[in-house]
């Protein structure tokens, strides 16, 4: 590739002076026992993620010629945001090719933002397939989510703006998808302060440059399952891969309820909302996957882009590993009086009520019995324990 | 009262340097058409909300021997996390009262911060009989929650911190309930830039600064009733009352469905998590019953501990605001295949099941009739109104 250079770094720093929002550093938080966590909280960032940086500058250093032309880019989310507000900003136009399965408010976001979307049938490779056609035909400038060196020149700037704002950081964790962010803030703080470490993580369910560095070569998943969306990424890309050799000190995996613990740890105690991919460098850190212990750790929050349906099964989902909320299902005998009988035990047990159903007929049940099914909030596990400890003791069989 | 003067204000923010966290303010936003809002984000300060402030100038200006004896408060929310760090990063003792019914996780957030807590049985106003009950036996200092000028000089701090950060603001709008907040910054502003202007907000359901404004006079509301718990107070303070008369220049309120809207807007447009109160600025600006279009708005965000139960009931009420989640009751003939039709036409569609609840016996219906209640998740109003018109085609009767 075109040798990437810290100058060019410095250079993206400078374009993106006005344009990036720069929030600072939150911490120490209380995250961790272990460890001090900081954030570096890129969701805040315009269009919610670090995306806009890299796609602002590549597209602010095309020639005019070039820029006459326009710029193409396939993605449904962060990406084709940035793409679209760093062509707006610089008076160009911008298409972006999605799948057309793609939420309607991702559609939405990236047409509000200037672009031009042109909707591909079938899934995400097929929309790549059409921008490449389009880039051919009629001369559009590419921009790769991650493999560019100046798209990875732009995410090397967050590594300037940490090591600026916080000197004693003593390590950095960077979510890793594709690796043009980690690959731009390795490379820069590992050009200019050797001694911090610099982690990536990926999701377990798309652990391909954690793969490819173990082969020492670039591999191929052939599938990619995980809530963090954002990081499901098949195949790291050539100059990513390289750069993460060559900078990253290591790169672990945390699987989804490890990262949904960590979404939900940043709503109830930083007030921040992070998407999946956002939250796995706290997760990393939260759950004692990286070699912190007692240090300063910066995480970056690279984004907060999470559909809020999504969001409230996370919450349920931790919700219920927290023990705040609790579904039991009881057999009862099917006579006046049971269910009001098992409603007064919960009532007096403070556990508030979220839904009841009651059932008569159920297989695999006693002919005289019923199923009563219950879901209600709860303080903690100490809570439902002595809820289930109270209705056993009343004579009620739950049913596990 | 002792007389708030902005040296006070300046003193305080002296105290409060390494104390406080500055967080940015974020804007222009997206969150209105109309005019930019711009967020002062105090739910990103430690313990969640703006209340530190106050309490830890007021706690800091504590001469030695009441240092010695330590402080008490009286709350279940904020200003008891406030105090109780204020106190213990002060090195003093601290002892909060609070009702017997008080959330779990308040009380264990009140304690890890370092306080001794005191249960007291019954509601607020027996934690706050107990409270200066204990002041008069054992000779502790009592942190009001917002009628005490140290606070309201503590919280003018913010005053200051916009004013410095985004001078060219032209409206300040505060969540207010006691009315502290609003009188430190409304206080601070005027005194020093009365070019701008300052509005409050208060919960329609909890209206007692407004109520007292319009009479002239302190009154005392029998209830309150809304989701923003932390300005839920039935009666303004002496000096906020005198302070809201003479510097504020208008006081609005917004209804439950208007702040839930403004947290779903905060969380889904710029990752922040408010609290009920926390929102009440946003959604007045959002909602437009403030006097200002195309003018530069900074909305106070003053605090984010909300519940995650709540937060997830608030979600869902936004979401089928929204058109997100649609439920729908059918009625249907009773007879093998007419659930199965139904649910095919919801996947041709798009709409994602959550939940479907099949009835055959209920009052009301034909005999041959039975009651389909079905939950859903839809993109929007449109797509929903597209599902009804889908379902109804197709011969089946939606009962509404």
């Amino acid at each position: 590739m075109a040798e990437l250079n810290i100058e060019e770094v410095y250079r993206a720093q400078m374009v993106l002076k006005d344009v990036a929002r720069h929030p600072k550093i939150i911490g120490p938080t209380a995250l961790s026992d272990k460890c001090s966590i900081y954030l570096k909280p890129e969701n805040l960032q315009h269009t919610g993620s670090f995306k806009l940086r890299g796609a602002y500058y590549k597209i602010s250093q095309l020639s005019d010629e070039e820029k006459e032309r326009g710029v193409i880019a396939c993605s449904a989310g962060n990406h084709a945001q940035g793409v679209a507000l760093g062509a707006t900003h610089n008076g160009i136009k911008s298409l972006i090719c999605l799948p057309s399965g793609a939420p309607i408010s991702k559609i939405e976001a990236t047409r509000k933002l200037g672009a031009e979307v042109c909707l591909v049938p079938g899934v995400y490779d097929d929309a790549y397939a059409k921008a490449l056609e389009l880039r051919d035909k009629y001369g559009y400038t590419f921009v790769h989510p991650f493999d560019d060196p100046l798209v990875i020149a732009g995410q090397g700037t967050i590594g300037l703006e940490i090591l600026e704002e916080m000197p004693e950081a003593e390590a950095i964790v960077v979510p890793v998808g594709g690796g043009g962010l980690i690959s731009g803030v390795a490379f820069t703080v590992k050009t200019l302060r050797p001694d911090i470490k610099v982690y990536g993580v990926q999701a377990a369910g798309a652990a391909s440059m954690v793969k490819s560095l173990e082969c020492k070569k670039r591999e191929h998943l052939d599938s990619v399952q995980t809530i963090a969306d954002g990081i499901a990424v098949k195949e790291p890309g050539e100059n990513t891969f390289d750069l993460c050799e060559k900078y990253v000190d290591e790169i672990v995996t945390v699987n989804d309820d490890e990262i949904a613990a960590a979404i939900l740890a940043l709503i109830e105690k930083q007030k921040l909302v992070a998407e999946g991919a956002g939250a796995t460098a706290v997760a990393a850190a939260m759950f004692g996957k990286l070699p912190v212990d007692g240090k300063k750790v910066v995480c970056l929050v690279s984004g907060g882009n999470v559909d809020v349906n999504m969001l409230n099964r996370i919450i349920n989902r931790g919700l219920a590993k927290s023990g705040r909320v609790c579904q039991l299902e009881l057999e009862l005998l099917d006579k006046p009086g049971t269910l009001s009988g098992v409603l007064k035990i919960l009532a007096e047990e403070g556990g508030n009520i979220l839904s009841v159903n009651h059932e008569r007929i159920a297989t695999g049940t006693d002919i005289n019995n019923c199923l009563l099914h219950l879901e209600f909030e709860t303080l903690n596990p100490e809570h439902i324990t002595r809820i289930r400890k109270a209705l056993t003791e009343a004579g009620y069989r739950i049913v596990d």
